[in-house]
């Protein structure tokens, strides 16, 4: 086998048009097999695309027929033949193969996916197979294009990309709840004079924990090369078993210099705008897959269309609460100033007040983190949540306190040691400059744009309470 | 302040002559500030450039005068002004200053960077303040650069990037020293009857570590999207406190389906000429300025060019063991048949016998992971290293072993619990095909492009024993 060699046909560039009728060789896995007297029919994939290659096979080919009875679902093969106008609908092209090779069994007694679809919980269990399903195929493939475009939209705007640590001593919120990383043997850790553990004698001599993000350390790269982003895992260790919660996920995070809460919502407009365009551009056909499943609420590519594409609109945290007070509508938690928004009220406010994707800024100070940069009115902070449509909440942002001696009084009024952000503060000290960035939790962004309801599965390998297989 | 409306000029793009003279914003950071009775001058940067803008200032500037004790290395300005080509040696344009405005002070009494050049150990005390200096900043451009041109040659060849995990309850090799990732209370974790430390109430139910791999997870996509690949942390925990090890460092590993293992070395043949290439054409004035410092070797650009043109020889693991015998050379680890080749092994054949990249392929199969393919040899695998001049191996791969029971027995020879791979046993079982993949630890190429000498240096924020700070 020299597969070196061979250049097979692309299947999703075969739907694209991107082939011209001729002899070519094919690879991939069977999907579907079913045969008759006079014609036998596989249905090929190669994971590029939701849509299979149909291979047409005469029975009594021979190197077909000494494999017939192994061809069942997954299985893989290698197949050369005549790429030809399909006179069925549905497909533009055909695969009439003339020769055939088995390159991999698959036991249809044994193989966990039948063609028949399975339940998404059931794929669950099988995370070594599921990639493998039309529904997580595609959106494995859709992560894949999302994460590029990112990548893709920053450098053009040219933020440099910043590897942000995950091993970390410090606790970016002072509040978050962090796993804790070591190489103490358990069953007898050191111990010091008043007997609490020993954490100099740790792997790092201190305690060590996962990062919850990036963005402290960002703060370092904007206050060097301007604008910076970062794009890694980060971790929670809350106990919440819930289909919007991991345990482990991905988080977009830029930071801009000179840049203050206008600037840092215009970035954020531009790129949820730019990653979503992007992705339905080039995932139109996976994205139409998924959007006609059941469980996908109707007019999903609507919506995401008018994300694209809409002006936002713009908020302030008083103007929410007046609109929510004064609606007469009755909610599951009274609004009220000074209390965190909840689902139900973003959604009333992007669904029916502002019927599109919407800002709210100048939250109260005391429902945010220490590092928002306080209004004049001492009672609010610069941040600004984006909520959208049918979701709520798709990022979280603010420009950062750049006053050395209001973040100083911030940070103690928290509770938390100044000590402990020497460096941070000293960010402020040296050249400090206005600045701002926000998050943006990546597996909720991919819900948004499937329409996916629980997060597991838009993760290749989920993590959460009493769950880290594979 | 209103930063969202005023377009800055980017000082790379002046440089690179981008921009036609007239008048202009500018910001940043001040690099030097000197003036004499009619004149002063500002170097500027704005993180884009190891060379920064030079501002010329009419000292009796009102807007100067007030703010000219505070400008000291490391403030924060704005500035207005003419872009003209300049009459000075060395630099196309020069920026004269019509409005001048100090955005950050910077004490210089305090302020731990001083416009002297500071010592690589010096700074890396100062993880906060070390983007700012020429050589770290521009390492971490060309790191940047890099991640990017990582991500567009998978992107080009339809590869699809799958985050693999970072917590997790499997271990590649079977031997990696892990790092533990838990919840428990350390002071007084649960125990079961025997005493045992009782992980099943952990957090994961289990025993969880830090990924040292995602190849094990990533041949799952390989099976199910032909190509992809991984690019994000990966860790060790082994006590090495060298200037070539950390304890977290970011891993590309690529894998193929229906791909040997001469289709493996066809694409790192590839990777690495493009990314190499890549750089050397995007982060030019970077390069230039890091290779002529005193640390770096000789021709670094001239072996970087080298290795991102010249078509990259092979070597079996007999030939190059025959060849360092035969060589009548003197090493301190005498070559024989079985061992591992030591760096002085792979320099001799990269730097004098071939004379340029190698591929050593066929190695022992009791050197090399479990997962690579048992040759029909019996005594070798289909493995591969990529040795580069003067660095050594920078790549490692192999073809898997596609086969269910040699796989298996390989895996019990090994001791491990074949139970434990089960999933890893079935993408044999159901479809599994020939697939290969390699991995390229991401700092050491950073080492190589740069010629940094220690990878605490290539990273933003260092991790090795004792040592996790910012």
């Amino acid at each position: 086998m020299e597969f070196a060699d061979r250049q097979p046909i692309r299947i999703s560039d075969v739907h694209d048009e991107g082939y011209a009728p001729g002899r070519y060789f094919a690879r991939g896995w069977v999907k579907t097999h079913r045969r008759s007297k006079n014609v036998a029919f596989i249905e090929l994939t190669d994971g590029t695309s939701v849509k299979g290659l149909q291979l047409v096979i005469n029975p009594s080919l021979s190197s077909y027929l000494v494999a017939e009875a192994q061809i069942g679902t997954g299985a893989a093969i290698e197949v050369s033949g005549q790429l030809v106008p399909s006179p069925a609908k549905g497909q533009k092209f055909e695969f009439q193969v003339e020769e055939f090779s088995l390159v991999g069994s698959c036991d249809p007694e044994t193989y966990p996916l039948q063609k028949k679809g399975h339940t998404l919980e059931f794929l669950r269990e099988q995370l070594h197979l599921r990639p493998r399903s039309n529904t997580l195929g595609a959106v494995f493939r859709i992560r894949s294009a999302a994460s590029f475009a990112v990548h893709k939209f920053f450098r053009d705007r040219n933020f440099i990309w910043v590897h942000t640590p995950i091993i970390t001593t410090s606790d970016c919120e002072g509040a978050g709840e962090m796993f804790r990383v070591t190489t103490l043997d358990l069953s007898n850790p050191p111990r010091d004079d008043k007997g609490h553990i020993d954490f100099s004698q740790d792997f790092f001599k201190d305690e060590a924990s996962l990062t919850v993000s990036g963005q402290l350390e960002a703060e370092i790269f904007a206050l060097s090369h301007m604008n910076c982003y970062t794009f890694g895992p980060t971790f929670r260790s809350e106990n919440s078993n819930t289909s919007r919660h991991l345990s482990e996920f991905w988080m977009i995070e830029p930071e801009m210099a000179f840049c203050d809460l206008r600037g840092d919502m215009k970035v954020a407009e531009d790129f949820v705008k730019e990653v979503v365009r992007s992705v339905l551009q080039e995932c139109a056909a996976d994205l139409e897959f998924l959007h006609a499943r059941e469980w996908v609420e109707a007019d999903t590519a609507k919506v995401l269309e008018q994300v694209s594409e809409t002006r936002y609109g713009v908020m302030t945290y008083d103007e929410v609460i007046n609109e929510l007070q004064k609606s007469g509508r009755k909610f599951e938690y009274e609004p009220h100033w000074g209390a965190d928004l909840q689902a139900e009220h973003e959604r009333f406010i992007t669904d029916e007040v502002v019927k599109g994707p919407t800002f709210v800024i100048n939250y109260p100070k005391e429902i945010k983190a220490f590092y928002m940069r306080l209004n004049e009115d001492e009672k609010t902070v610069a941040a600004m949540d984006l909520l959208v449509p049918r979701l709520g909440e798709i990022i979280g942002g603010s420009q950062r306190e750049e006053r050395e001696a209001v973040l100083r009084s911030k940070i103690e009024a928290n509770g938390m040691p100044p000590e402990l952000y020497w460096w941070y503060l000293e960010l402020r000290k040296f050249g400090g400059v206005p600045h701002a960035g926000f998050g943006l939790g990546f597996e909720r962004l991919l819900m948004y744009l499937t329409g996916i309801q629980n997060i597991r599965d838009v993760i290749p390998f989920p993590r959460h309470p009493g769950y880290a297989k594979f």
